[in-house]
């Protein structure tokens, strides 16, 4: 219910593939705990027109705060139930920062954001940690992580021994995925894969309404598909991985170096959409890269649905037909052999900077959800 | 209840996530129709000491076809709920066969299987086709399927209109990963990647038990993995497909040569054990190929079980220790680095030469079990 906003005790049977005299009891006691609301009567569309009960997750009943640990620091939203976002904060902590470092800072965040929009702190009903790496099952953050220090660390323990509530975590894009399947482009959709092209380039799996996250935290790895076992060292100490060309370091560094600033993706793209020949190329280079490592992933998992995003997304058109053009030349299945319905498309993702956040608010709502069954 | 055997009421309600009452009436109602028996009484590990019912399916309550359509002809077996191999049969048909001649001649085999076997043919529950090629949802073969003239048929109408009874397809992986998850090597595993090195390289996707055929049934067609799209030529009309180099096909045409008579992968195997260096590093190479693809698989899904079958998974420790060596290699997360339980591990898969039938028939098994909930 957390993902679908409100439905009917009947919806609910079908979901869960319980039976309805089950929902029904369980449905009574979240309402006596005020955790469900009953918002409207609606008649059901067959049957002899007796009015049916409407419910949704009661906005009061509960915060959730998503929580960002990135490269060189964190972000931080409050969420209520029904995903509003009550309150946004950034906390830099500079290249390297320690767990402790982090830890501290956002418990003060935390405490802040609470104060700040009058709300209680008994509210709290868990807290969603987006990672900035591959994180295990266990909530250990994974070696190829791009934070050094975080490598090894177990952030869910980190956060659970400052707070005393329920910590979920799982890699950044994974969260992201989970964003756009409960709230996203993604809602109608069972399966699809998740690729964010931005600096670096991620991803992530869903498969039956669920993300697959692997036996160690490395599922949809994307960026380190090993394209050219004897290429350019990638960060992750492979070499050849796709985000090395998939992504925009390698473009953001040329075009910094070609115009004596600091250059971000948001630059690039506009720059193109103006007619900078150099940046259009960068970005059909990019398109062109990514869809053979789509092309790699359509031959293994081929996906119905491709949910794109990162801010390299922001270049549309631009990079969209190259990149489904070079998909198409690189996987098994050609699309004038398939019927519409079984060919691959491309949709934009709904979020794009918030998507991870807001993935850690539905990883703590996945997390508590007994009706959902958990993720 | 037909993929795991004997089961209490109590175990199928955890399985299926029914409430213990919907379970008990469908098994009452199985009982009456005698297609589920009562083959013991167990008494319960925790608890009062109560005796609990043990249940079975009755392997009398039908049989099953599983039917593999290959690149030259068809392999056909009989057998009963409890997947017990009642008959077995092989049909040549000489290359690019038609449906219709495929479609006859399994018609005349499966009458003639049943007359010798003196099975009664209003047994027979459903047929479960295995083909050389990805298989769409909807039972359509795709161009990239071996058998040039199964191109564009859709096999289960062929068969459907042959027979009175209910027909599955899907690909000979899927199938012969199905085996794996239902009696094989993967029983006790939720999710794992299946491996088949033969003359090509197939494989499967396995998900919450449920095998990932992808939006067109190119899911785990790990055989064309684009790994230099500057290659050869595969027989899917792309170049540098993985199999072209981790499948045997270019090994046993140069032994062929080499020896001036038709070699097989069992010759090449054998070859090895015996100490002939060209056959050792033959095998060799194909486990360094297939340890690159499986390190982009695992940079992918990151599976915890790789269940490694096909004629090829016989060179054991010969193929298995340079692949795994290969594996660390190209793939993100670095074995030193894992907890044990999150470490990669291959496992030999149980059946070799009829593990796409067995899986066919567990095909059918699913589709038809309410109780399972279909796969």
């Amino acid at each position: 219910m957390s993902e679908r906003g409100a439905i009917t005790a009947a919806d609910l049977a079908k979901a869960t593939g319980l039976a309805r005299s089950t929902i029904s009891m369980a449905l009574s006691e979240l309402r006596s705990a005020k955790i469900v609301l009953e918002v409207a009567q609606a008649m059901e569309v067959r049957g002899v027109g007796r009015p049916t009960s409407v419910f949704s997750l009661n906005p009061k009943a509960g915060t959730c705060i998503g929580l960002h640990v990135g490269l060189s620091g964190l972000r931080l939203i409050v969420a209520d139930v029904s995903h509003a976002v009550l309150h946004h904060a950034e906390i830099e902590l500079g290249l390297d920062y320690t767990p402790r470092a982090a830890m501290r800072k956002a418990r003060a965040a935390i405490t802040d954001a609470y104060r700040r929009s009058g709300l209680s702190p008994h509210s709290l009903l868990g807290i969603g940690v987006a990672v900035a790496g591959p994180v295990a099952p266990d909530g250990r953050i994974q070696r190829a992580s791009i934070v050094p220090n975080l490598a090894g660390v177990n952030i869910r323990d980190v956060f659970a021994s400052a707070f005393e509530t329920a910590v979920f975590a799982d890699n950044e894009s994974n969260c992201s995925a989970l964003a756009e399947l409960t709230w996203g482009a993604a809602t109608d959709f069972d399966d699809f894969v998740y690729v964010k092209i931005d600096v670096g380039l991620g991803g992530a799996i869903v498969v039956q309404r669920r993300v697959v996250t692997g036996a160690a935290g490395a599922g949809g790895e994307f960026g380190h598909i090993s394209i050219d076992p004897n290429g350019g060292l990638c960060r992750c100490g492979n070499r050849g991985c796709l985000e090395l060309t998939a992504g925009f370091r390698t473009v953001l560094e040329r075009m910094s170096h070609r115009l004596k600033r600091s250059v971000t993706i948001d630059d690039v793209v506009e720059r193109a959409f103006a007619g900078d020949v150099d940046c259009v190329e960068a970005i059909a280079g990019i398109a062109e890269a990514a869809g053979r490592g789509l092309g790699i992933i359509g031959s293994i998992l081929n996906p119905g649905i491709v949910v794109l995003g990162g801010t390299g997304a922001t270049a549309g058109p631009l990079l969209f037909e190259r990149l489904t053009d070079s998909y198409e030349r690189h996987t098994l299945l050609k699309r004038a052999q398939l019927a519409a319905e079984q060919r691959m498309r491309i949709v934009p993702a709904r979020f794009t900077t918030d998507g991870s956040l807001m993935g850690a608010v539905a990883l703590v709502l996945r997390g508590l959800g007994a009706l959902q069954g958990g993720g």
